[in-house]
């Protein structure tokens, strides 16, 4: 794909790369995308010369050790800050993820008009509906849409892919009522399905090479429903971590 | 493949399978395994009328709900104790992974000895690198093996495919001194690719269908080198959520 900057429509874009890979859309297919192209198209990047500092993030800064004004960005984008210490800020993002900086990342991100920082999309599951449809729209198919982004874990080194936006796939695949060969009843109860197609198409974009933004994945094996990512947000009252 | 029973070995049951479905092994290739048939072939079933429980399993059974035998085999199975409610326990088992019930599973196990749970392997990484050396002295190719379950996470309803033991390919990988298209050094630094491998994975295992216990992952991104899952595991002194 092209590079994507701020207003591009990305169904055609992501209907030009599908055509000159020669591939042919399905129903039930799944683009994953990346983050940072929904976020570039929405013009999601803040300068960050225009940031002005509160109070709490220049507090924050001097913990953190991270540039005032992308604490400015964090706090501005989340609910609450759960963890601080240098170099880490963990947040509720003010959609519900708990996640570092609140997804908010300076690289791949162009100087041209000074330092910039990019935002998460104003509402990845509006922006993953929004695709769905204009994809069936152009062409009549049933597909379905993920955003991506790299989240970390709280007891795990390194980095997954994690759904952020989801539309036409179940987010979490519901396993009750469903029993193994046994036939005693499942333990585990519900699959966050669309956080392990992130992950599965993370594998293919890798990290460095922005020139694979989005992934087609072909086989979702269970059946598709109407859905949103919230479905993956645990409740703050069953949270036994914060 | 067939169901697979204590001291059944592995990877001649995994090369069969591979020779019916007419593929042919390729360096590089990676084997995902559900932690279940591991467990299995290892012999890891207990039979919980032989489980007697401790004062503190009686304890925790009552705060959680749980069967005291379960309990007292979750306990034995772990370092500490995170989190316990109605229905939860977190633990860190002994092999430091952060997870629930320290990975004892109730299902699909047979029912023939009476009531029994399955245990996590005696220690996956052994078991990973022994099944890696096993396939590579049969077929000449090196392959590359992950032991996968399912987790689940923090602040994230559902679970997802983890990795409990990976060899052959790096579990963690290194994004340090790479940088992105405007040559910004890249904020994401680490990669928990054998997480990703696993999750991928899972998609396809399903959690009813017990008859996709292993899946054979082709085209893995990044360089193989020596691995172990500890990479992915976070030190405690690093560890903001405990």
């Amino acid at each position: 794909m092209p590079e994507v900057t701020s207003g591009a429509a990305l169904a055609p874009l992501l209907l030009q790369a599908v055509e000159r890979a020669g591939l042919a859309l399905e129903d039930g297919d799944v683009f994953v995308l990346a983050q940072k192209i929904v976020s570039k198209a929405e013009g999601r990047q803040v300068k960050l010369v225009d940031v002005v500092p509160s109070a709490r993030a220049l507090e924050l800064a001097a913990v953190t050790g991270k540039d005032a004004r992308m604490v400015e960005l964090i706090l501005r984008e989340s609910r609450e800050v759960l963890r601080a210490k240098r170099g880490v800020i963990i947040v509720e993002h003010r959609l519900g993820f708990v996640m570092a900086s609140a997804g908010i990342d300076q690289s791949n991100v162009p100087y041209a008009e000074g330092e910039c920082a990019l935002l998460l999309p104003e509402n990845p599951q509006a922006s993953a509906t929004r695709l769905r449809d204009a994809l069936r729209e152009a062409t009549g198919h049933d597909v379905a849409v993920v955003i991506n982004d790299s989240f970390g874990r709280a007891w795990r080194n390194g980095v997954t892919g994690t759904a952020i936006g989801v539309a036409g796939i179940p987010a979490l695949v519901d396993m009750r009522g469903r029993s193994d060969r046994e036939g005693r009843a499942l333990q585990v109860t519900e699959i966050a399905a669309a956080d392990e197609v992130a992950a599965a198409a993370s594998l293919v974009m890798g990290q460095a090479d922005e020139s694979v933004p989005a992934v087609l994945v072909r086989g979702f094996p269970y059946a598709r429903r109407e859905a949103s990512v919230d479905e993956l947000i645990r409740a703050r009252a069953e949270d036994l971590f914060r």
